[in-house]
């Protein structure tokens, strides 16, 4: 049994709990909370819930500790601390500071003989796999990701940020007609406005100027301004009835040409449809927790990737059995 | 760079050829053949070909060799046997009988002190790989893989073998309502002959029967006796000018639940189509040639299927690239 220890108890903690019920070769060992431990009540029986500050004493308890802070301010130090004691696997999700954050928590796990694993997830984590694999199986062509139909959560922070909003949900959603021109194999420059459009649903207080929230939302610039935005107002109870799920998905297409004069074209198409995006990411993780329990088995440390680890390692099933019944 | 050494110049050989020109660390060394290599005619000039029972004398011209011989009487014989000389992929697809192939390419790669690769390609290839990333991510689900719309060459081959049959090309081609069906998540159990159609052009002799044929054709055994099959009977010219190409594809779809009561619902969907399936499958090989390339650097030997290597080792890019651009 592998032990999993969870640090960090929102929903994505929650995924991790739920996931690890699935997977018959792990077990929930200890959650670490930064919160009160007895104001925090999980969902397994008989688990300890500890204070994060006291996880190293918790250290031989636990296989595998899974990260489940955010990607802002938590993972840039939770990650190579923890890494000191424990195997940890992180699903750091901003892009371009990979490179920085990698080379922190392999500093960390190489000192400590620990093996860790960072960002994984679906993106980063399965659309990455799925851009290398489709780049290097077509070195000629053209990549595309789309995100959606799902719930973003900065952006729905965002729209919560402007005054007179009480609560908002933000949808992002792939323009039908820029994928079909991508899986034409046309391979299309897109802008940002022709691949996503953004819908928002939003509860206003009492008396708000709801024409100025719309236009100062259409407006923000990054988060909506290059994009075409549908903004509804509805109440709050329509909010929680019908927009309270954390729904995701996405499609990452490569388009490329083989054959002496480029004259075949080829279409590789990964998408996920998602009811609950933190539910998806953790049962992601657990499967990386396994590979990385046994990459220390092995005796090995440091920082890995979803791209440096072999595709056998996340299955329960041995090698003799996926060959016969897996390939 | 890679020197790439051919055995077997037929379509998938000359596939092997024209991504060879793709893959800019890559270069082709040499063509071994059974036929008599003066009437072999490759594309690329200045690259020797060699009759294939003189290739060990040319083993310090090639880095790693690619097997395009058949999977029925080829390979079993040729891996194991060329691994004794060279670093060795093949595109082995009979899946029942990978563990065994498996094991005799091992035991000959081991005493060689070689690498070898078995039954890269799609299916098996890319979709095992999607099969098990799927599985593993999501324990609780069902598989299905569908196949097509594409050319079976051994359905073709069949309808071919028919008194009065001149030539003939089969399609087979996924249902659409099974297809639907498997995305609702419902995890529908579809019979075979719900999940494919197969369409069959043939060109049949002057003069024959061609009730007699479509009957035949129908009610053959395995190959078309369990599927809803048409069959049209059209000209030599019409077969050459609407049929001449080798297209395939098909989808991998794993649907699962996720949450403390499994109330959540996810859908992952991996699709290929492909205007040239030896070509694609080429693409592919070329991709595990430059992983096992790399891995012989490092002293390794022995059998691998795709489940054994690390994706970022498909890639010409660096580790550090691949994270900063990729992930």
């Amino acid at each position: 049994m592998i032990r999993i220890g969870i640090l960090g108890y929102g929903n994505l903690g929650r995924g991790i709990e739920c996931a690890v019920r699935q997977n018959p070769d792990m077990q929930l060992a200890a959650v670490f909370t930064r919160r009160a431990p007895e104001t925090v009540k999980i969902l397994t029986e008989g688990v300890p819930v500890y204070p994060a500050a006291e996880a190293a004493a918790h250290a031989d308890e636990v296989d595998v500790l899974v990260l489940c802070g955010g990607s802002a301010t938590d993972l840039p130090t939770q990650t190579p601390e923890f890494a000191q004691w424990f195997h940890v696997v992180d699903s750091f999700d901003t892009h371009a500071n990979i490179p920085v954050h990698f080379d922190e928590v392999d500093a960390a796990a190489k000192a400590s003989g620990k093996m860790a694993l960072i960002s994984a997830g679906w993106d980063p984590g399965m659309f990455s796999l799925n851009r290398l694999y489709a780049n290097a199986v077509l070195p000629c062509g053209a990549d595309y990701t789309f995100w959606g139909k799902g719930v973003s959560q900065g952006h729905s922070d965002a729209i919560r940020r402007i005054e007179g909003v009480k609560d908002a949900r933000q949808y992002t959603i792939p323009v039908p007609a820029a994928l079909d021109a991508v899986r034409s194999g046309s391979q299309p420059q897109l802008t940002t406005r022709q691949k996503h459009t953004r819908e928002c649903f939003v509860v206003a207080e009492e008396g708000a100027d709801l024409a100025r929230i719309e236009n100062e939302i259409k407006t923000m610039p990054n988060y909506f301004a290059d994009y075409d935005t549908t903004v509804h107002f509805i109440s709050e109870e329509e909010l929680q009835r019908d927009h309270s799920g954390i729904p995701h998905g996405g499609f990452v297409i490569r388009t490329g040409k083989t054959g002496w004069n480029l004259e075949h074209n080829h279409i590789i198409e990964y998408s996920l449809k998602l009811d609950s995006n933190p539910e998806f990411t953790s049962s992601v993780i657990l499967a990386y927790a396994r590979a990385i329990y046994r990459l220390a088995q092995k005796g090995e440390s440091g920082c890995r990737t979803v791209f440096d680890i072999a595709p056998g390692l996340l299955s329960p099933q041995s090698p003799e059995e996926l060959r016969a019944h897996m390939l």
